[in-house]
């Protein structure tokens, strides 16, 4: 059986591929915009949520899974995800000059490119799940396109980064910090899981263990953020480390302390792991993503 | 039979408290987001794209047509056209103070909300769009998000859009306008004249007639803008007339001439209903809706 960290890479690399191909067929006059959606798209992601809805798959159907159908899932959830990491950089949110240690795609482009290439990129997602090849079944595809339009909307992730945005004036307490970061970060992860269920066809019973891995999942990775953010190295971060809390941001270290959040990111994970535990073996390509989440360096 | 006027206010006022109740029950902690959303929603538009829903789902269907369905995909086609113009009007673009005589969503709100509200929104319109009650069929419901996310995206608005930012550094000439202007705001008016078509289940000739008539209304309604904005008195059209040209934007008033680009887009109107011609009496209200695109005081 093949190892944790060559599945991971293995899985990065098959979805890179996928978004090389989406986005060099992606054509049309606007070609700076292009090249700033493809900027946004391949800037060395980790694709830690390709690999969640690959393994989420895997979950369901193993050997059997329908690899062309679950990357174009993963394809779609990490271009949501690159429209809210170039939105997130520009100047009237948090003003980052740096993502992964190259230039923020406002940065390199301007600030107009920049809101351009994250509305195309989520046009893209959507483009992308509702094609036939994502999978045969167009009931199978709508359910997708609801979930990613739910959990990317006023109600998750867009909803969470403005909740943060507030946060910057008046300081969140653990309960709202909690509720800010499932919707902000925890939407677009849960998603992740549970498209990667749903399109290779999981039960109801294997659905609702993804669901509850997915959340704890969710916010374990987002503490993590909060401590490597606060202990970080900004060589490996791409980003400068300790820039959360001189904004007033409630992070979770500043709440919590550091040793307290710690072990709560690993409290979690446990219970993560544990609503995946009946699955046996085949959870544990999961298992070790959630390790692996409060694990990285970066 | 009910007269033209009527009947697009009767659409108008439809889709309008479809839209309320959409938004009314759009819920969430972040409710700054939802004001903003809800501002930019409700702000008075002529819902012209919901009326070319309705009206191409009425020439298939008539009578028999499932309101509730066509009134949902406008719906989503509203919030497409919504987020486009709390974009448009960003600092970073157009740089709009007002929008239809009231502040512009950045003024009123700030920049941060305005780029997360119109993101949202985008996310709206695809979930209203996947969602069962759109249509009993999911292979329908794929097909108005395919047509939708192509509209809005790199090929489409978002693409035309950057065209037109870059227009103002170097001159368009007049294909290139043209080509511009089909993916701004062709594209979604495109996409709103076959999404009622698709809704109510048009065949293939029906599809093809509403496509031809869809790109020559599209392209004499941009006219009929540069017209206004030439001619236009800033207090009907809610924004300061007159302020494309100084920006060196080579609107069709510039490129062609006033007398030429008012007979342009008569002949465009003309060619755009005789596509339709076929389907006699019940293109009516189509021809009516084409007549107005070009005829408006806004």
């Amino acid at each position: 059986m093949i190892g944790f960290q060559e599945q991971f890479q293995l899985d990065a690399a098959a979805c890179e591929t996928v978004l090389k191909q989406l986005i060099a067929t992606s054509e049309g006059p606007a070609s700076q915009l292009r090249d700033a959606m493809e900027h946004g798209l391949l800037n060395g992601g980790k694709r830690m949520r390709a690999s969640l809805v690959l393994g989420a798959a895997r979950l369901v159907s193993g050997d059997m899974t329908d690899t062309v159908g679950a990357l174009r899932t993963a394809a779609a959830i990490e271009c949501l995800h690159a429209y809210s990491l170039i939105h997130d950089d520009l100047p009237a949110m948090d003003d980052a000059d740096t993502r992964r240690g190259k230039p923020s795609c406002h940065r390199l482009f301007d600030e107009a490119t920049a809101i351009l290439a994250g509305d195309a990129l989520q046009s893209m997602a959507f483009d992308i799940l509702a094609a036939d090849s994502t999978h045969s079944d167009a009931a199978v595809r709508v359910r997708l396109i609801a979930q990613l339009a739910q959990s990317s909307g006023l109600a998750g992730m867009a909803g969470g980064q403005m909740l943060d945005l507030q946060a910057e004036e008046r300081p969140f307490d653990i309960a709202q910090t909690k509720q800010m970061q499932m919707m902000k970060t925890g939407a677009l992860i849960s998603c992740a899981v549970l498209s990667g269920g749903i399109v290779a066809g999981a039960d109801h019973a294997l659905l609702s263990a993804q669901a509850a891995y997915a959340r704890h999942l969710g916010l374990a990775f987002q503490i993590a953020d909060d401590l490597l953010d606060y202990d970080g190295d900004s060589v490996l971060l791409g980003k400068p480390a300790g820039q959360d809390e001189p904004r007033g941001k409630a992070g979770f270290v500043v709440l919590l302390g550091r040793k307290a959040a710690a072990a709560e990111a690993r409290r979690l994970i446990h219970d993560a792991n544990r609503a995946l535990a009946p699955w046996q073996e085949a959870a544990k390509y999961m298992q070790n993503l959630a390790e692996f989440a409060i694990t990285r360096e970066t």
